[in-house]
């Protein structure tokens, strides 16, 4: 049986990605494709314990170099789970990875870039995505889908400047240089993600099947 | 007001760290001296339930990858609170640090050394030990202690191989050229674990008073 896929997506709050994470998944699953979706922090019980720790507003006063270090833990453990799903053939649909560590870590927080680095390859040993799709639009739309939706957690209710940081940095990932000089980022797609859930979800459909055209040869077509 | 003192006491397991930090800070407290004591992972309410999920018997089937960055995480918490003490004149005793990173972490389980000391660094920052005493016995006398405590921990449940290397790699920080190639670990000083309780207590007041005649001139004098 042939590897399976690791496909990452990612981008700034309330771009859409788990909304397409979601949709994608349901869609590969009705084509009978053998797909599932993960997200970060969690995907495993010890991630979801980190995911409360971390996610809780202010609970514990965590520091941001505690932080950096229990994502990366989580994604350690996560790691080792979508492994054994790539050997068995499975499409996996990750919703955040190392891009957001980028930026949230190291542009964000401020946190040195090569030793954040370091510890994401010792959560990740040799894992690389296939692909990640690097949802993007413009920053009032994201915060208003964000602010409809309801609910902050401890990261979308850091200040402007902050936000600033990790917009920049993700828009600056869509870079070759960048991707380049990041090896364990793989290579990374800008989609527009402007427009109606079913208008994004269009321009993965087609990213998808212009790289793997096999693979995603149902994607896109009425079911 | 002076900086405190960072004093790490390690050692492999059943050497006597966690008895002789306890009395040390007790005998520093009876001299009017402010010490607080410490033991890693812990020491801080996010440690603490990382020492939860870290020691818990087979837990959560934590991969030594996510081991390695719990550890790291509890330590970073544990550290920005440790130089607030510094700062406030405090002398810090802490059982394990480094060296028990070192030991089980690289030796032990095998991990990357640069990846790890780089995850160490960042859970650091710039924070060295002023001294770490490093407690040394025969592993058969250390054994023993532990077997008469009783009740063992998932480290403590490892094979023999995986101790024999941890012991090795403790004994090897004793040496001055690995104390040089590992700058962050700070000074070393090795100790004779064996005999009873009091005398590796004057072995320990010897070195302090050594080292730091004027701050530790009223240890290893009958109170
Ligand atoms: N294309 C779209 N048009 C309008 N609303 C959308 C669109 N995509 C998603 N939404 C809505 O916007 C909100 C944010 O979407 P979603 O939760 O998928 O974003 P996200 O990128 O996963 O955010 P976060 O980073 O906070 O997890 C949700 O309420 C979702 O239903
Ligand atoms: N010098 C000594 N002689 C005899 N028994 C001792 C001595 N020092 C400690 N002990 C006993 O040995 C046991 C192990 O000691 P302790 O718990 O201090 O070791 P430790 O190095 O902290 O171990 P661990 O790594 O498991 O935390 C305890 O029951 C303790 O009371
Ligand atoms: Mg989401
Ligand atoms: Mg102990």
């Amino acid at each position: 049986m042939s590897r399976g896929l690791l496909l990452v997506v990612e981008g700034a709050e309330g771009v859409g990605k788990t909304t397409q994470v979601a949709r994608l998944a349901d869609r590969l699953v009705a084509l009978g494709i053998r797909a599932e979706r993960y997200r970060e922090p969690g995907g495993t019980p010890l991630g979801d314990e980190i995911r409360r720790l971390l996610l809780e507003p202010a609970a514990h006063g965590v520091s941001p170099r505690a932080e950096a270090l229990l994502f990366m833990a989580a994604r350690a453990q996560l790691v080792a789970q979508l492994e054994a799903r790539l050997r068995e053939g499975t499409i996996v649909l990750l919703d955040r990875f190392f891009l957001s560590t980028y930026a949230y870590q190291i542009a964000g927080r401020g946190l040195d870039e090569m030793l954040v680095r370091d510890a994401n390859q010792l959560a990740v040993g040799g894992l690389t995505p296939d692909l990640t799709l690097l949802l993007t639009v413009d920053p009032g739309v994201a915060q208003a889908r964000m602010h409809a939706r309801g609910g902050l957690d401890r990261m979308e209710r850091e200040d402007a400047a902050f936000h600033a940081r990790v917009s920049a940095a993700f828009l600056a990932a869509a870079d070759g240089s960048w991707q380049a000089a990041h090896p364990e980022a793989g290579p990374v797609q800008q989609i527009d993600a402007g427009g109606s859930v079913d208008e994004v979800a269009a321009r993965i459909d087609a990213a998808l099947k212009s790289r793997w055209p096999e693979t995603f040869s149902g994607l896109g077509e009425s079911l």
